[in-house]
């Protein structure tokens, strides 16, 4: 390993990162309880113009509704087939601003996209979409979409001891065949969002089935749920970049440890994207309580691989 | 580390997991495929005359009817008030016969007892009381209740590359503050029966609160759906010693691996205890299927330390 952090700008969000991991060596914090979240779209992929499991569960849901006509009536099949995602900008935007009740018609869909299946199906079919499909605008494969500053800090982290985790809203299933490869992130390391799932047996080992609903939705106050059921400890680092990230970086939090929250703020149009929207709460607390603001216009001198 | 296993009996069941172990490395499993999985009542510590976990409870529902008189009228504030365990039993056996009436008057008691606390004052409750209380008839306190061939067998497996699992139908929090200690599983190993949490914020880094109501019972299906869940594969191998344990099991089996799957009987009524309630379904797959029995009474020399 070279200059750590050499993707990253000499500014105070670099600074403030090598100077956590001193204090952390300096104070002997054991290796068990150096453990670093990470949320995942937005912080450590792009999730512009949608995240990329929406990608994933649109082109099913385009199949489902080719193959029903009746589906392309209802949302959000309809989207899907018309290809007319402005339905989806809507949902999110009513999300941020607390109204759930498209959320619901649009996890309804989600969760029948793959219901049934068994989870190694479901994690064939991520897997071989994630190495195939490519980004809508960006020109390049969605393994591609990673963030290189993000990946260079994973692996300054793991170099001084650290147990990184994934603490995403988007599905602990679509992300598990490739956190690994994308992130040096095992896949038992992976906490996100969980479909309920079914045992049934046979003669074989049996099988373990996705079924139509939720087990929960790993997203504001539920990530320090799922960070602490998964992990039992609480964080001394946490990155993410909107709204549904600010409990997992307020619970990130010390008497007698260092910690650092990051939050990856999106401003460059030119090189990634431009937005605030779902971002607004996070951007006034990083004020408000000093989280460590990451800009990627100025921190990033090189945004992707 | 000295001769493998040597408070196990040189028989069959010895012979069979070193044989196993060897036949993985031979194999060249890779480390993240060493996957074991452990129940843990009855299968790495004593769970008689009641599961050490029902013993913590009961004190607690004891000191709630002590405090509310009104509560020595209903159950399971009643059994424990009288210090009269009978009703228990008849609840465990109606469980096991598939009966859950009681189950969930009993639960609702259960979850009633540690509501409302953080979940670090629950760890801190059950830490003091699993280093204080002592078993009721064997005259060990309950963390020398583990069993020596089981704990050998844990170490035996770590060092050779495995990583070992709890996956009990005991509550994940009760048993973390010791697992380390106890059995060298680390605390984010433990997988085990939760009661829903909830985030509440504060500006001190917010704090995670139990609520009076079940996540999940990690019992049964339950089980290879929450190894799966918190491994995200399949084990290579299992221990267990009741019908509980049957689908991970069962789940535990592979076409182009070795695997292993152990079932403990308790047949030591001079050492331990002797009993087959519960465990009639295991016995029975056991036998159809060539799982590992593993009888306290013939293959382990020593069985507390």
């Amino acid at each position: 390993m070279g200059e750590p952090l050499a993707s990253w700008e000499d500014r105070a969000a670099k600074a403030a990162v090598l100077e956590f991991v001193e204090r952390v060596s300096a104070a002997g914090v054991p290796p068990e309880e150096r453990v670093a979240v990470f949320d995942n779209d937005g912080t450590l992929w792009c999730e512009k113009p949608m995240p990329i499991q929406a990608d994933f569960v649109l082109r099913r849901l385009f199949q489902m509704a080719e193959a029903d006509p009746a589906l392309r009536e209802k949302q959000p099949w309809k989207t899907a087939h018309e290809r007319d995602y402005g339905w989806l900008g809507t949902v999110l935007e009513e999300h941020y601003a607390g109204d759930d009740t498209n959320v619901r018609t649009l996890a309804a869909g989600v969760l029948a996209a793959h219901a049934g299946i068994s989870v190694d199906d479901f994690e064939a079919q991520a897997d071989a979409f994630l190495r195939t499909a490519r980004h809508p605008t960006l020109d390049r494969g969605y393994l591609e979409c990673a963030y290189a500053p993000m990946v260079e800090l994973l692996r300054y982290l793991e170099a001084n001891g650290f147990s990184n985790y994934i603490a995403s809203g988007g599905g602990r299933d679509f992300m598990r065949p490739v956190s690994q490869e994308l992130y040096g992130i095992p896949r038992d390391r992976v906490i996100g969002s969980a479909t309920a799932l079914e045992y049934t047996t046979d003669d074989r080992g049996g099988a373990i089935v996705r079924k139509p609903e939720a087990d929960f939705l790993d997203d504001g106050p539920e990530k320090p749920v799922r960070i602490w059921s998964r992990i039992g400890r609480r964080p001394i680092l946490a990155a993410g970049n909107s709204n549904g990230d600010v409990p997992m970086l307020e619970f990130t939090w010390h008497t007698s440890r260092p910690f650092l929250r990051l939050l990856v703020v999106h401003d460059d149009a030119e090189r990634e994207f431009a937005y605030t929207a779902g971002a607004e709460d996070a951007l006034e607390r990083a004020r408000a309580q000093d989280w460590t603001v990451v800009s990627i216009a100025d921190d990033w001198a090189t945004v992707f691989a």
